[in-house]
């Protein structure tokens, strides 16, 4: 209950701090006969790793997976699949008071507040790289997906404001007076059977919704029309549906694909909007453990903007809850059960 | 894992479909000791009741709370509280041909699409009806909260598109029209301890996130600054810190209070986007069963704006969510663990 | 996590003391298609109904089931079904001073250092009533099971340490010193596929152990050749296969139907000891809540033997095991996974 | 759900394969604070080493614990705590046949049943290998006890039918004809408070018997008198009380220290049947995977009786539930609730 664990059938357990020896995630319940292999994970890893982008953190990580277990003769076993990535920029440095205070927009009061302590390493296990160990975890799930013909594609909608191609301009700003920005990342799945999800508490959206705003910087999240529908009336924002060669075909798409929290068969469509990283140059006002104001300067290089390393989380956790909840539609009828034991 | 299930230590389970004998909730892992009664509940309930508010459907229930078991002489006693709402409103109707198309913006595509077939007597599950039992057991969740001194109090902001103090034009013309609107809710939580929850999967904007995700209507969800913090730059969007009293005191308040998945001791902030509702008047397009085109003609009345109604369930799934993670926390430190076996 | 809940996709969250208004439960996850009804479930809720069997309580309890929600048309909608049972039995009576003391062997003394006080009122949440819920919600589940030729069968094997057939004399003279017996059940699962349960904390066996542990007059349980394995060989116990007309045939039988936590394909084989019921005539030495010494008689006609009505309550529970696993059991490869979405 | 994951607010989630790189565990939810090192957890692993005590296996294996995170300056921090043990003896073997076969007495036959294939390698996932990650978890678990004053001692009782401290010569004999032998473990708990434990499905017994009965090897589990008490009547198994110096004693002790699925104060007492361990050196029959009869002959040295290294086994499960469980019963009344967050 510590939240360590996401999913039910298909579920992921992650650890790891920034600056400890390595970060990880056990994989339990991948459906065995899975091809994988660490050079099919670490592509997924290298999406997001730091460096590789502009606008990125300078963090040298390779981010190379490893795979401890649940991988046999390069097929999935069913039993757990662990997968670590060692930290190896681990180098003793000077964290100057970062100990001893608040960074405003980081979780150091809230870790204080519950933990009594933390390890203040690079931001602990509230850094960022905890990511890391998502994507390798959601990296299994989006190769199960494929053999079943699904595909999960984010991208970078805006920056800042402004759209995503346009947002040269102002990234070049924020890097040059040491600032950072948010943005948009727009999700979209294809080839999604209908009626995946459940019917009240676990609705699609809903865990999807967790799944997103589980990452650190997500601030909303909104389907099809989203905000925008409470903007309209029921019958503008009503799909209407007709039937083309033998489907039935949506007239419009504000549901954003989902219908009483279950896949309806059109794309799923979903925006999740982050916030700017709070790691930036200028001086900040802030208090320390002890009850005393302060300011802080923060040094060293950030990202101005993680969105572009954080498009690939998104996809991951995205595979994850459409995973579990695939497995778990799949009990839903009792002819199905009585197919698959009585074939 | 049907979902019907939610919230790990403070736990509600519901059942009840629109024209069943009953719905209900079972509230498992209420602590021991707090007052409760039917007299207490019933007000929650009441808040949601349909035909109490204009522009809501006329559908009679008294909606009376019935609890059956878990309190004794006036107080939870630790065991599971079950609570029911018998359905009134039961009685033999036409449903025409609404068994055999699908309503667009309802779950009856899905519900086939999944089960095979369903109850489609006044949207069976899917109905908001099933709302009423996240009510009665959301009301446990906010009477022990109010113990705490945490208030949740949820509000709507906006209808149709404008601010829901001057929404009395457009509201009166789609009711004229036979159309529906939908509109924000904002909630605010005051009270709150700092460290409330979990640091990863479990995050407290996640969870309420999935809890109000669940909720059939909505369509998206953001705290504090949400979407707009997409646009604002790190050194605009972080919150300064400053002693005040003895006490840290937020300068801005653009995180919602919570920080790192974990509330902060600020304020609370969230807003949730509500489509309007799909049962309209006009002619809609849509497709049988069978896989033929029909035009449907909803009959009847139907509630045109539902936000006032959901105003109390939002309120509830956020308590549920507080509650849950209130009591996760306390476990969270080995000191807090010896003073409480050996004071 | 207050523990009402029991299974994972096939789960029962169950309600209800002894003296309330009501017990219950909620089968949350029960495939959709499988004909029920309350005339369906009654036989099971007879087999354990008080005052029918000799040497069993004469407490009057038609304990009629009622099914609330979840079933349309005959037939399971896959949506949570709820039965409850009304307390008839609530009439006002004296409890005497059993406020106010801890009954030995009860859990009267536990109850209130959990809690702080307890609904006293004929054993509250730990009476032998609890177990009509798991009743009502196991007859879900070995509904299911026979609709996969799966059959479960449990009989009372040895009562006061006698074979069962031959315990007449040892009940009449235990009954009439008002003293109580226990004895053992013996609990066989024909038609179980192989590879059923899973392979580490969740094996076939150790879920079994749980559910029938969980019944609270059950203090040991042992597969196959149980404790007695303890005294054997390797060599002696280990089962040698042969092929017998294309399938595999065990010529011994000592590992009861379980290897490695998952179902052989084998006739699954355990059994659950029983204490005697401690609600007895004799005078016992027990303390008040106040601390004091008091010695304690316990009026009015209770159970001789509990085993007889305990026997279904050993098949609901297994019943309730069985479905579940077999459930999860379907997700294991994918290979299935693919045949279930591609067909 | 696939069942690498044990507890509930203390938890942990295992991986890996007898010839794997790496097995490993997961603890979430260890409360901060928690004095934590290599040093500390050792030498739990130490005790059940292969090749250190008498007829046990001569694989070398240090099982070296290494910690990856969740520990900083040698207290935990509340974050996962991630340890693993690398698996030194993976060299290239002959492993004959056993691919193609099903050894008696293991789980080759369940696991091709439920996966289709299997990493044969030494017994793969199901090896008694898996058990060090549990002793990894457990050890935390054991030393959180320990700061509550709450101890956990096991010991063998018996061997192939013998008291342990008279067994020599029968385990010089099974050793002699390359047989091998079980026993029963039994296992005392000092010092826990009264009323730890869920009522229903997570009492204390029943959690034990699932965490004890998932160990591979365990046929059957008894609590207090046991299998014993099915042969007493309720006036002689009945623990009459009476206080002595303030303090509630028992003057017998048949529960076992559970009374109603919580823990009565008094001593908690099981004990567990293991069969002998399937790896024998006789010829045995069995069948292949293709559907012969065969006949095998397992070669290599083997544990004669695996119990004294499985005495530390049974402590780390038994110290997880009660870890999970102490956590749990923090929550259960108001008033502590309001002393923690009101103080």
């Amino acid at each position: 209950m510590a939240g360590s664990t996401f999913g039910d059938l298909f579920r992921i357990t992650t650890f790891g701090e920034s600056h400890g020896k390595a970060i990880g995630v056990i994989v339990d319940g991948c459906p065995a006969g899975l091809d994988l292999s660490e050079a099919i994970i670490q592509p997924y890893l290298d999406r997001r790793r730091p460096g590789v982008q502009s606008y990125t953190t300078a963090r040298k990580e390779s981010d190379t997976a490893k795979i401890l277990s649940g991988v046999f003769e390069g097929k999935s076993t069913g039993t757990p699949i662990a997968i670590i990535l060692e930290n190896e920029d681990q180098r003793s440095r000077d964290y100057g008071n970062i100990a001893e205070l608040f960074r405003p927009g980081h979780a150091d009061l809230t870790f204080d507040s519950k933990y009594g302590f933390r390890d203040y390493r690079g931001g602990g296990r509230s850094s960022g790289r905890e990511t890391a160990a998502r994507v390798a975890g959601g990296a299994v799930a989006l190769e199960f997906l494929k053999t079943l013909g699904i595909e999960v594609k984010a991208a970078v909608t805006m920056i800042g404001g402004v759209p995503a191609a346009e947002a040269e301009d102002v990234l070049a700003a924020a890097a040059a007076r040491g600032d950072s920005l948010g943005g948009i990342i727009e999700c979209r799945v294809t080839g999604m059977p209908a009626g995946v999800g459940e019917t009240v508490f676990d609705k699609l959206d809903a865990l999807l919704s967790q799944a997103i705003m589980s990452i650190g910087a997500v601030k909303g999240i909104e389907f099809g029309e989203g905000f925008g529908a409470s903007r309209l009336s029921g019958s503008n924002n009503n799909d209407p549906m007709r039937m083309k060669d033998g489907q039935i075909e949506f007239l419009s798409h504000h549901a954003g694909g989902i219908l009483g929290g279950m896949s309806s068969g059109d794309e799923i469509v979903f925006r999740a909007a982050f916030k700017p990283t709070p790691s930036i140059s200028s001086v900040q006002q802030t208090v320390t453990r002890s009850g005393e104001d302060t300011d802080l300067v923060i040094k060293g290089r950030h990202d101005v903007c993680i969105l572009p390393r954080a498009v690939v989380v998104v996809e991951a956790m995205t595979g994850l809850v459409l995973a579990d909840l695939l497995l778990r539609n799949m009990t839903a009828r009792v002819d199905n059960v009585k197919r698959f034991y009585q074939p």
